[in-house]
């Protein structure tokens, strides 16, 4: 049968990208520096052979022969999974994707330095080359997929996702976010503010970290907890590898980190064991991943009834103190400031700096804007959604993400979509199971148990629209989350 | 060009080769249990494209093309090597590998079980399976190779050395090793012996080996320590990760294993650069290889000298008790005791379990000796050896190591030729340089360096009849090693 041949080529890509998975999770918190070269060219190779793996000219009979098979409808939608990574690795000539690797490594290896130098004239060129690249990516993917340039990037990383819904949503976003902003700051003006009292040694963080991932029921017979400088989610879901830094004058952004962490790690896990190693069993988008986080580190995390559970172990761990007060730690967590840096950013600016991106990288591909032009155009939002200008200031402007610099274009909407997922979600399980808070404080394992039966376990089974609403009534819809924030921070 | 053609397709096999390395020392350091299913399934997808890589039908040409095309004499061993390993990958039927493979693992997972259990019957039928794959394959490799059977397995591990040669070192030592057992155990009868006085915590563990590490010269720019349940030197050259295993109630084993693991790790530190990632570049043999972490265990680690500079270290440690005495030290490190394991033998004793093996399984191998009758032919060179019985001790007799379970038949020999190799090395050191006792004292780094040069410099750029003439004068020679151990034991 075509169809398993299908199934054992795929699971063999699993098992060379679980290597790669491992050897990836090692360089970022293992390896000593001096293992850098070797290892960055066995993953290389590893990389070269996991494409090739998908060019195999056999697949293209093989699809061709398990469309005529009788196949479960679970079959039908492992099929078309296969199918579209298989096209996704296909559809560009190899020419255009080595240019791309190349410049898009100088790129990114050049901003390393640039960065911190605020060189936006070296980068200029450079970004270019990568922008001038991925527009041809962009073209070729496109009249490959049916759909604009710009769409065929972000159906990378959120399949079914358009332009058109994007512009909807962000496009309504933008009518009431800035105005909030505003409003919950002069809220917050004058609350009291007690900040806690380090220094918090890291191997205590370490302890509080893997307590708090136990209580959100990570499986430590699946995983781990590391070090790394940049944290991220790794590995493979019979073994995921979540990292985190700690910073021994600040208990706070650890501990949060880890809790974000563990929510994409809780989807891995909760995959389903049947459609292991093929893509239908892998997760659904990046924006569902990061709804995964997202409803772990903002809907759960800072949610003054977990924070109440929270503040008994932070005082377990480091002593009492007033800042450790529920109220306190509430008020810490929900503290909204504008600011230059979008990995800095809080729970409601956060989704201003994606607006931002999204509406550039939009018009970087679709060609409506030059890239000698990305700093004006990045000061002239910045200073609409944030009323912050970064005039001459690249190295916090424009120049301050890594996406861009290798070509990833079409994955910042992803941050955002999750945070709204993420306010689907809880609303759903407010209204079936009741209100987030009585079950964070009574049965927190209802609340995993919805989720695995709602997302993790559907895996890829569904398109995200279908899985939203079949999980929560309804497709893509910012009303949640729109709530959500006002009753958090308004309220 | 062929020759450069086959340096491509050899490198991109050792990138492959790295992410196993990597992986595998990750699964016995790092992994939760939870995720060896999955890892077994990758590595084994690997191992299976690594041999598909070494049975390329293009090799076959390009080593017929790169044999007519002008080489340097270097690049002429070099094919010689990448030449060496395909035919050794390429000698047996896919078939029988297949089945050996099977059978092994059937084997070695049973014998988990069954040692403890001391189940020597449930073993043997599992076991008569195995021997019986490894005669054929030793009779195919040895009709390929042009050697008797077992001689075509030692070939996979001291490629060069013969039965001829080892029965003419094993019978020479034969004649006087029992002897000088019971000597020294005379001579140490009565010796006062202080035993160190626990516990002695692991973090400090840790950093005293850390410590010896650094004064042994091991690279920690391109290397780790790290635990697992099974000591080992694994990663590759440019990442060297050595383990070891901790027991709270004594200091003076995981400090040894810590500086023979060294020992290996500065070999593969020390190879060559410009060779990386080729056969020919890699460690000559395993005998050459346990010759080095000997050499640092045996001549470096015991001696007076090395024990001198050890005890302060120890001491600051863990404070100042009788047992650091640099004398009684010398005492603990060279106490002679047969017992039945192998692993937990000293100096003197180890060789004799050597003897015991290689006897066996050369007539294991051969014909010359039936499976059943393993555990009677076993007792009696016990009680020949050693003065010690086994009868109906399987577990501490026959079913103690892993080696025979998955036919690694031919491995054996290694770690007494690594001894004998070691004190040759120690012995031409002492004629070139001095005596070891005054380097470790005034000036270590010239032994490293010699070492350097000698041996882990030469990688497989001779075989190691050749390495060791150049290096220590004549081929593989008891006399060094039978002087050092008198000296070391009865002087």
């Amino acid at each position: 049968m075509s169809y398993s041949a299908l199934v054992d080529h795929f699971q063999q890509l699993h098992h060379l990208q679980h290597l790669g998975a491992i050897c990836g999770w090692d360089q970022a918190t293992m390896m000593p520096a001096g293992g850098n070269d070797a290892r960055g060219q066995a993953l290389s190779t590893l990389a070269v052979l996991c494409h090739q793996q998908l060019q195999n000219p056999r697949l293209a009979d093989w699809f061709a022969a398990a469309g005529q098979e009788s196949l479960s409808p679970q079959q039908g939608a492992s099929l078309a999974e296969m199918k579209r990574a298989w096209r996704d690795a296909t559809l560009l000539p190899a020419e255009l994707v080595r240019q791309l690797s190349l410049a898009g490594s100088r790129c990114e290896h050049a901003w390393r330095s640039l960065r911190p130098a605020n060189d936006w004239a070296g980068f200029l060129p450079l970004f270019e080359e990568v922008l001038n690249l991925s527009r041809q990516a962009a073209q070729a993917r496109g009249e490959a997929l049916g759909l604009s340039p710009y769409d065929s990037m972000i159906e990378k990383y959120e399949p079914g996702m358009h332009t058109k819904e994007l512009d909807l949503l962000f496009g309504e976003m933008k009518t009431w976010l800035p105005g909030l902003i505003q409003q919950v700051q002069e809220k917050q003006r004058g609350e009291p503010l007690i900040a806690p009292l380090g220094p918090f040694a890291t191997d205590k963080q370490r302890a509080l970290g893997l307590e708090v991932m136990a209580l959100l029921g990570f499986d430590f017979n699946h995983g781990r907890l590391d070090i790394s400088a940049h944290p991220f989610c790794g590995g493979v879901s019979e073994d995921v590898r979540i990292t985190t830094r700690y910073d021994e004058r600040d208990v706070t952004q650890a501990l949060m980190g880890i809790i974000h962490e563990t929510g994409h790690a809780r989807y891995e896990q909760g995959l389903p064991g049947q459609w292991r190693g093929l893509p239908v069993g892998q997760a659904r988008s990046m924006g569902v991943h990061e709804s995964q986080s997202l409803f772990f580190e903002m809907q759960l995390g800072r949610h003054p009834a977990f924070l109440k559970r929270l503040a008994p172990l932070m005082e377990r761990h480091f002593g009492a103190q007033p800042a450790f007060a529920p109220d306190n730690l509430a008020r810490l967590y929900t503290r909204v400031k504008p600011g230059l840096i979008r990995v800095d950013a809080d729970e409601i600016t956060y989704p201003a700096h994606i607006m931002l991106r999204y509406e550039i990288e939009r018009d970087l591909i679709n060609g409506q804007l030059a890239a000698k032009d990305l700093p004006e155009r990045w000061d002239q939002l910045m200073q609409g959604y944030l009323g912050l200008s970064t005039k001459g200031d690249y190295r916090n402007g424009c120049l301050q993400d890594i996406h861009w610099t290798d070509g990833s274009f079409g994955y910042f909407p992803s941050y955002t979509l999750g945070a709204i997922y993420a306010a689907q979600q809880a609303a759903a399980i407010t209204r079936q199971l009741g209100p987030l808070g009585s079950l964070i404080t009574q049965d927190p394992d209802a609340i995993f148990h919805w989720l695995e039966g709602h997302i993790w376990q559907q895996a890829s089974l569904l398109d995200t629209h279908r899985l939203l609403e079949q999980a929560c009534g309804t497709p893509p819809n910012l009303d949640p989350f729109k709530s959500h924030l006002e009753q958090r921070y308004l309220a």
